[in-house]
């Protein structure tokens, strides 16, 4: 086995260590392949974190794996960490085979999970308090004297030195003066609140003079508080997950822990560059482990920098500081205007802006917007989450006539459950594109589905650039549905072409309707996105 | 106007002041109609906060409604409370429309959202700092000589306290001698850390003696710890939201501030029993605003209390108090992985019991409804909003018969989108009733309401108490909408009878056919209300 290089080793003053692919994967959901997780750390390594925690090597068969292929692979900034825990009581840690694993991953650090709570040891473990000090004092040495570089994650710190103070500071002393280089403290159950855990790690740094690291999960809502009240009271390590993946709630949020380090306290955690990327990383991340982006997300979420309020809009136009606590670019976020009921002439031409159409010179142009935004809204569109269909309106006002590529003579949906319990769906539409009227009828799993597929077979002849059109989501919400009053239904469809997606929004007396109003204007955004110019 | 009842006013030490329906409404995505609002309240009622801000009356035709109609209801726990702004500048309270609107809310209470920072004053009013004084001064003294408590926001203090300390204490002083009663220092770009906030307050209590409360945003991740902060540094007045709904990225999480005060600090700031209702009202909440409830969400989640490591799993056998931090039941939320709460045996023998049916003396019963609801849960069913289905199956499971009036032989719903653009809603139901097969077609503004219509056509001749009944709200939900996931639409109906209402759910491949299941529920559940006995 080669050493692996360290060359790339961060500023060790300070350390963000990363364990999405250990902790994180706790996640409920979360199911990593070793591909995903060797794609994970390409991420964070990109992203610049010093440590990334890869998984516990030995304890199955996809984390030996996952090793055995990082290690040939070239890292810029991270150190890959191996996992495990201390020996078993009664013997030693070189005749311990998970130990040996350890070792044989040939990754360059190991964290060691000790206990750190009397009462685990005697519960949880079922040994003897000394014991247990022996087994992380042994292992920790034995892992030094073969060359590794070895943290200990005191697991339920919190809850031991509240119960025992005593023998958790002996934990943490046994363990630094084994050669720890950094002895973490873990809020395991994730009950702890800031001003605990400062008070707790000032006792600790004060007490022990050792390196500490905080491991915080976020059980009461306060990992990314808890995480930065250690830092503020001597911690220079900190672990933490991509977007808080992790074990019940989650864990320590890995970007807004480094965004508050870089940006509010100033200290450079990241490689110059990074945090401009953190958006990016943060979805990328998302997608490999096939969750939805949670769109409000700190700093990263879509919805992050998103303003709705006309009273706020305005104050944005005179200066975007007023309501931004950062400019969303250094965290590679933008400001998006959410086109509501409560938005005013500011937010329409902040919006026609984003969108690359300047409206700021044309007053009139932009009252036409205004006043035909409040009408639609009126009879329930809503354009903060249809964005396709607002630029599709603002296009037409700008352009002063309406894109469309093809028109609407008639459709037809009809549902049946039969006799026998079954439903059928089936769709017919009738329409005419570039001068020649089409007839098409589709089933689906649904009278929308089967729509869909009416439109699509009638249209992908003329327009084959439909072929790559996919819906990928739907929403239905039913407006003003209470006794008496006449209910409308609102439609949202999002649509993607492998490479993005847009939204649309119909509004009907009926969810059919609607429906088709927002797969039409679907399918005329992605033929103008596709390049094509509207034929009548 | 009748002056509103303050008679339930919460114990005034300490304030915990909802503002999903002013500030939470902000959130992307939300959209609330009256009903809505209404149906939020009552949920915030129930869960025993001490003050509802309801929106801004005056502001849009929605809010003012709102205030008209929850004032005529009867409050448990909460006063209503409606924001607005101080006066103009260059006028007088007594003169300003906007402030007028606030009395003629009929709210007890009243918020005032003011300028503290004097860049703010200068850019986004256009005033000078001493006539945004006078603003606070006059417009506070003028509710408060109409009789009326008053809250007051500073917006953007602690942007405002660092820039121009002294002008930001002015602020708060001008405001509590004026007759404010709370004193609210708001984060509004949500960029503070809880170091800042927690001596910042101290500093503002000290410094003015006035009551201080906090409105802290997420926008660090860190609004639930800031909140917390400023409680500690000598805050008595809390503002959140429900799930922390809100613009950006959100506001402080209700939820998991009053489980922290409650639980870590031993501070009582809801009515006894009240926090066991957590899980099961954040969750409605979800349901009304029609956003699925977050799984990971501290206390509440789904995946709050699940366990997935096998290393912990055998520790919590041994001793769950090992791997949590709180026991689940406090909350109302359960260690297991439920599918929901309902689904344990203690809650279906509870709700049995409240539902009249009692069932602790048999095991076996109890055991087949839990198998039922979970079978049907996994399908996409929810009875935590559909209380009259979930009685049908209980009453199902108990008589060990089906409670049914009718039973269908098929249906057909036919929509139509007319060359001239009108669309016509069709739709045909065969059915039994009483030994006589029924066939009746019914016409709507969509096909569900034609749906409806064919049903009660073709009941209404055997079954004249059908006449009685009104569909009153009607939600669609899509589960599981994404790309390549074969989707399934859930449906809410919500009938009343002039007297009562009640829910009923359905779940289908389509919304037709979802549509039909909760109508069938609703009418059964109707006949059932009405006294008769079920014919087959």
């Amino acid at each position: 086995m080669t050493a692996p290089d360290t060359s790339a080793a961060p500023d060790d003053g300070f350390h963000v260590f990363d364990t999405t692919l250990r902790d994180g994967a706790q996640r409920e959901g979360i199911n990593l392949t070793v591909a995903d997780k060797l794609a994970i750390a390409r991420h964070l390594d990109d992203f610049g974190v010093g440590f990334i925690e890869g998984g516990w090597p030995g304890a199955n068969p996809r984390d030996t794996e996952f090793f055995r292929r990082a290690r040939e692979l070239p890292w810029r900034h991270a150190q890959l960490v191996a996992f495990g825990a201390t020996r078993k009581a009664g013997t030693t840690a070189a005749e311990d085979p998970q130990v040996r694993a350890l070792l044989d991953s040939g990754a360059p650090v190991i964290t060691l999970v000790a206990k750190s709570h009397d009462r685990h040891v005697e519960l949880a473990l079922r040994t003897t308090p000394d014991e247990n000090l022996a087994m992380i004092a042994d292992t920790v040495r034995h892992l030094r004297a073969a060359g590794r570089r070895v943290f200990v994650d005191c697991e339920h710190f919190f809850d031991g030195y509240s119960d025992n103070p005593g023998y958790a500071l002996e934990v943490v002393r046994t363990a630094a003066t084994a050669g720890a280089d950094v002895v973490i403290l873990c809020d395991t159950n994730g009950g702890m609140l800031p001003a605990q855990v400062q008070a707790t790690v000032r006792t600790v740094v004060a007490d022990t003079g050792a390196r500490i690291g905080i491991h915080a999960q976020d059980d009461t809502g306060c990992a990314v508080a808890n995480t930065l009240a250690a830092v503020d009271a001597g911690a220079t390590h900190v672990q933490c997950t991509a977007n808080g993946y992790g074990e019940r709630v989650g864990n320590a949020n890995l970007f807004p822990v480094v965004a508050a380090l870089e940006l509010k306290y100033g200290k450079r955690v990241l490689p110059p560059g990074a945090l401009q990327e953190m958006t990016r990383i943060s979805h990328a991340i998302a997608e490999v482990v096939n969750l939805t982006p949670s769109t409000h997300q700190p700093y990263v979420g879509l919805s992050a920098f998103a303003h709705k309020a006309g009273l706020h809009a305005s104050a944005i136009k005179v200066d975007p500081d007023l309501y931004q606590h950062i400019d969303p670019e250094l965290v590679g976020n933008s400001m998006r205007m959410l086109v509501s009921d409560m938005a005013g002439r500011a937010s329409i031409e902040l919006k026609g802006r984003e969108l690359g159409y300047d409206l700021e010179g044309d007053r009139e142009l932009v009252g036409r917007i205004v006043a035909r935004v409040k009408e639609q809204e009126l009879k329930g569109y809503t354009y903060e989450a249809a964005d396709a269909s607002f630029e599709l309106l603002l296009r037409d006002e700008v352009t002063g006539r309406a894109s469309r590529f093809f028109r609407l003579e008639s459709w037809r949906a009809i549902t049946d459950q039969r006799p026998d319990g079954t439903v059928d769906n089936e769709a017919t539409v009738k329409l005419w594109a570039k001068g020649e009227r089409v007839v098409a009828t589709g089933e689906g799993n649904g009278p929308v589905n089967a729509l869909d597929r009416a439109l699509r077979g009638g249209l992908e002849r003329t327009f084959p650039e439909l072929a790559r059109l996919q819906l990928v989501d739907y929403k239905v919400r039913i407006l003003a549905g209470r006794s008496g009053t006449h209910s409308t239904t609102r439609v949202l469809i999002t649509t993607g072409d492998g490479t993005s997606e847009w939204s649309t929004v119909g509004v009907a007396d009926n969810v059919i309707a609607a429906s088709w109003q927002a797969l039409e204007d679907a399918y005329t955004y992605g033929l103008l996105r596709a390049g094509l110019r509207p034929t009548d």
